[in-house]
């Protein structure tokens, strides 16, 4: 784990890079000394990571008092197929972002909203009814700076060796795992007929 | 969270297919009292989680110490296209599992080294070398009991009624989403030729 400088332009896009091609992470906070993690839809805005949730759900207000978090964000991008078990492994992108969050209000938290909903389906949010004053009262938003955070990428050839002494009739190699995205399925009260909308499209496109 | 006991045969049962579906997940542990999460590669034994990592991490030594873990492992199935941003979410499988870790060795090491390998690629452990000592004294397989544990499953409709008086011009449905693999590489001394191994062609026909 670092701390991001300016400097480390690249660190820095390639987590900005990988944050932005995730549709969730993983975060962690500590409860009564003890380690919970779980599952949350994300959204970036500059170098802070946004997540949201219940105003109802314990673990969210406790989030909200600015305790240490941690937050992991991987990609699976295949697995790799050596020769032995030991090299066996996988290609994935994964950041770690260590810090502590922020609740947003008022306009901040509607930016905020409209981020996190065009991160998940890039376009929806103007295509979608106004938020309601209700459903903005029931949500929270956590803004978490990305300073203190770590990115790996694990991308390499399958270890294998000239001299390495193993059964070359075993094939080793790469097998590239994507996430997909199949036919959408129209809701009971979606009228027959009606086009799928710019950013389901968009999603179909870049998840072919 | 709750314990799961011997009666609760649907939830074990719906732990194990998501435990057995996934490739990987996430465990988080308390460092320094601050929460750190990472993502692992998993495998099962029955009611127990498995993991492995090198004997030379220290997040893995610390986790050798039986101190408190939390593990989650997600599937995403799919974006759910609400009218609303509020109610736009995801379908996912998810299971959040607390406990703690026993560090396994000898024959039960060997034995759960297999799990793992076969967990991520099903068949692998007979097509390679076997490990050797160097091999195993590097790697730590921890084992974890899948006794306190939740399992969340979103995969419902979109949330609309029929007076809820949102514009039905906008399409609303679900666009799923699965992990697909593409077309395996073979590594560069594998002899041109070489059939793809039996566990490749398995991942590939389950992965489709």
């Amino acid at each position: 784990m670092k701390r991001l400088d300016e400097k480390q332009v690249f660190d820095r896009a390639a987590l900005n890079a990988l944050v932005d091609e995730a549709i969730f992470g993983h975060v962690a906070v500590v409860r009564e000394g003890k380690p919970v993690v779980l599952p949350v839809g994300i959204g970036r805005d500059g170098d802070y990571l946004l997540i949201h949730g219940s105003t109802g759900s314990g673990i969210f207000r406790e989030m909200a008092d600015g305790r240490d978090m941690c937050v992991a964000i991987t990609l699976l991008d295949g697995l790799v197929y050596a020769r032995s078990a030991f090299e066996s492994s996988m290609h994935y992108r994964s950041a770690v972002i260590m810090g502590s969050a922020t609740v947003l209000e008022g306009q901040s938290k509607l930016d905020a909203l409209e981020k996190l909903t065009n991160h998940m389906m890039p376009g929806r949010w103007d295509e979608v009814r106004e938020t309601t004053k209700k459903e903005l009262a029931a949500t929270m938003v956590l803004s978490i700076p990305m300073d203190v955070a770590s990115v790996k990428v694990s991308d390499g050839p399958v270890d294998e060796f000239e001299d390495d002494g193993d059964d070359r009739s075993i094939w080793a190699g790469v097998l590239p795992l994507r996430l997909v995205a199949g036919e959408p399925v129209a809701s009971p009260l979606t009228p027959e007929g009606t086009p799928v909308s710019p950013s389901v499209v968009r999603q179909l496109l870049a998840r072919q």
